[in-house]
């Protein structure tokens, strides 16, 4: 059988280089394309030793393929997107470009006008635990945010049942390659090793997403959440802390549960025993979800926990390919966490 | 003027170690004396590289002070101050022995009986923004956990005027010298790296110590805590999240003003401008905390952070010395965080 | 096919955990026993989460298997490995019990008598770039230790040809987990991190096997090599600076050459045109090899780096172990590093 | 007794800032002007939290001082030096124009030409371990580099005794603040954590002052040394180890005896009884030594560590404006390192 030929637009970020990684041992693709503007020309192994195995040439332009990642930046992936549907690509966009259903969100939140608000409707939002059938049939997938993708597996099992109230905190926790490959005084190893902050106090552009995808679990869930993302010294790994009230009449006792059963056929999250750890899903596609009931204030607490840059981004992303061109789900995707 | 001599009992861990660093340099007390039952007879300097300046044998026995820090572990502290009051010293415990002033939550949170339950009214709460009188006069002051002690700094200046309600939640973040100088292996060095998690899911020894404090700040305030600490890959250093409910009628445009005043004579406390970094207390007696209000849901984020080695405990412990021996408050601890 | 049924004699160390990782993913051998005394009876996926999907359970004895890995400590090992293939099984012992040829040396540098000298003989040292022929022959293989994997595959290329003199220093800094998972002071995450320092300056037990497998590239070669092992902090990796001199008449012009021939068909080895950084070999079995000629001093510099665990351990015990299968060589090997 | 008034060019990099940490502490000098251009007009705090007890604004232009630090670049600094020499201005460089003898080693080094040839002789390289008396009577010293510092004070005692010969090696590691608070790939989190690497091998800038001042420490001694830096993943330290033959009849045993010796009126340099860790100096002004002696190769290998802002860059700068305006030359540096 011959392989689907993908591609890869931008693959000089974190999350593009991450794709090459991850597709170079998937049995049923083969990455045929890698583009990188301002290292058009040079070898992927170059830029990227770990890669040099894959011996593929950087190029300005996408060349021929059958399903193009787009690890185009927000704003930019928008603009490139609506033209590789129209050559009749399948197109998994790692941006933020199509992930909201309301164009108007877009100037507030990213600063830009929407160029394609028509394909906001139709891209499929690609979190596979929630929209599986949607996406095996959609030609445009839209990437979860790295946060929201913890925060909804933390947060689906009950809200879709429920059994929470609306006043929900989220009190997220990234490592630094969430903030992208491009220099900034605060990714410097100085600055943030051996270092802990919150940011983005003023509102994070990843709550407008968390908000729409909460809404839609339950017809008249009405979310209000404070998410408070913070920075701390890893590279890889989110961990997402949230915090919610059980409704009246709840009691904590079938959490783990419920939890159990509704992810059970699920091959990415594993409800567990313990505190979860992120370094148990390090280079791995995993979620780890963890529900905790606090028996002092009826409080629930769900851990979730994640690789940003796998089940957060590129691993994700192959797993919706994986959907979308009726592989396997797992194809390429079965590597154990490399620990410690 | 003679300096007085002061003690540190059980100088061997990260809390005694450093409180041996910062007496080293204070102008008006000397370190004469410092204990460590299985390396007695060692030079401080053979087991901490670090302290060869000063010069000290590690004894088996404290030697002649005025003034004596207890740096042992819970429970083994409670046993030996009685003792040292008796011979008229005065105390500065670093335990949890004289935290809390119900002798009941010891069995529960400790697992041990208080053997000198008389002492628990005497004994002040070794928070100087909130207790500084009674320090001054106090023959035994108990110095608070780090946790509470970056909790209640965040959430006094609004409680005490009672403008939250008394559902909290406390999403905390700390280093791994908190978990103290004993071997473990969460605490290995490839365990704890490039890791984040949660712990204490079932309830954390600092919790009814938060509660206690919390409660005192107002009359008849019932508050309500969710407590979650996390570890995150740093050696120094604790970051304290709290959300809180304003109370009705109240908005969040003096909030910073609020803060301002309340600690606008600390020597210690400072509000920024900006989300605060735990590396910016590194190895200083700082804290700095910083409210925000969440326009979005009403909310109240308070986020404050300290070097846990030393406003959460030798930094902190100096201080209260300082009041209790009327000498200036800031002796010894006015140096800024070593930073980067 | 039927799958090569192999088992991991304890388990429980970081390389006995790796080489469960591996072999998870392996096309051809199927992992069906590990053993670990002090945890026997617990499910692999209690004790590490990241192996839940492996469905084992940790033994006491070793079940039915075809191939085993040993990965018990120095001593341990050699009590059991005599009884192993006198079961006719085929073995990989990862300790050093196998590598050193001369019985004698085991006394001194690893304190005990050797139980089975004359398995010394028969035994083939695992470094496949050097060993290949005899690996595929052999029933007993000693994997190389961790520095000497790297020392070896940096200074073969010119040993062999005879073009270095005996004078030999070797600089090398590993990762933590060379330390292994039991506890230690050095080893927790405070003392560890931040920190660099050399050790075992009186002589590390990895100098003896540099020496014998550098004297055995060419007869009447008598290094004389200074061994400075350092701890940097970072969980995995080693990076081997080896400083020789070049023989007269000798230039560093066709040195790159000469390393590029000499590994051409080399599936692990890369010599690499940039220095050679750890982090692009994190989770892979590859060596990267980058030779410098000092034009100043006339002095030849070859900087080597491995991931400890994989190359330097459980990776290269599997390429040993598809040696003496017959199977192909990279199988279940060829996960590029996880990088950043 | 009215302080010294003193003033930092250029306090925004790592080096500046570390200056002004420590000198807010000094006791006889007083920090009252700080310049920084991209800044100018900030206070000080705005930029650097942990400074903001100094209430400091960042100027353009240098205020009235009696002592000038100049935390320039190169090229930079010794374009300004001059005129405030000619202001009559004590001036403590820290950049590398004023440390080279030979103005033909800045063409090829530091690739531009050297605008006061005629200073280099009047400039004094600032190690107060070998020109104690010099600095005294300078008015412009050139403070040495970080890795000079480090290499010179582990082979002064035997370099300057003949006891060892020209063939050296020096294999180095340093912290990531080295490179600079510049932006750079190499110095972001996710690059330089969990990494070790070489640079610099076609000759780092450091070298030819490494060998200007060996060779200056006994007339005839003709060093050729190959220095190989490398980057650790950690802030503030640099380890080196050097590695020089003993001339013939000499032998290890008086190796440490002699170093003490050399040492022994020394306030920051200490001779270690164990191998030495960058930890033990974070913060401080001190450098460990630990020589060893090779029996196995009858090598001598010297191992040394600083914190390379400190010692090797701030502290050591003031250490020698101490010297220079006649104060304690401990003045300010006392602190202990702030471990763990």
């Amino acid at each position: 059988m011959s392989k689907t030929r993908v591609g890869i637009i931008n693959v000089t970020g974190y999350t593009g280089v991450e794709l090459a990684r991850l597709l170079a041992g998937h049995p049923a693709v083969q990455l045929v394309s890698v583009t990188g503007r301002s290292v058009a020309g040079k070898r992927l192994g170059e830029v990227f030793p770990h890669l040099s195995g894959l011996h593929l040439a950087i190029e300005a332009e996408l060349g021929d393929v059958d399903f193009a990642f787009s690890a185009l930046p927000h704003k930019e992936g928008a603009a490139v997107i609506g033209g590789l549907l129209e050559r009749g690509l399948k197109v998994l966009d790692l941006s933020a470009d199509f992930r909201l259903k309301d164009a108007l969100e877009y100037p507030q939140w990213y600063g830009f006008d929407h160029p394609w608000p028509q394909l906001l409707d139709e891209a499929v939002y690609g979190l596979p635990e929630l929209y599986r059938h949607k996406i095996a049939a959609a030609r445009l997938v839209a990437n979860p945010g790295c946060y929201p993708t913890a925060v909804l597996l933390a947060l689906a099992p009950v809200a879709k049942q429920g059994l929470i109230g609306g006043d929900i905190i989220i009190d997220a926790k990234s490592g630094v390659s969430g903030a992208g490959r491009g220099l900034s005084l605060g990714s410097q190893y100085c600055e943030a090793s051996e270092d802990t902050a919150a940011y983005a106090l003023g509102g994070h552009r990843h709550l407008p997403e968390i908000i729409q995808e909460l809404r839609l679990l339950k017809p008249g869930f009405a979310p209000s959440a404070t998410f408070v993302p913070h920075l701390v010294p890893m590279t890889r790994g989110i961990l997402a802390t949230c915090y919610a009230n059980l409704k009246e009449g709840q009691s904590g006792t079938e959490l783990k549960e419920l939890y159990r059963e509704f992810y059970k056929d699920e091959p990415f999250v594993r409800v567990s025993a313990e505190p979860p750890h992120t370094k148990h899903t390090w280079g791995s596609n995993y979620c780890l979800v963890h529900p905790v009931f606090d028996r002092r204030t009826g409080r629930l607490v769900v851990i979730s926990c994640i690789d940003n840059l796998v089940k957060g981004a590129a691993g994700q992303a192959i797993q919706n390919m994986n959907i979308m061109l009726g592989l396997d789900e797992t194809a390429g995707l079965e590597s154990a966490a490399v620990f410690p």
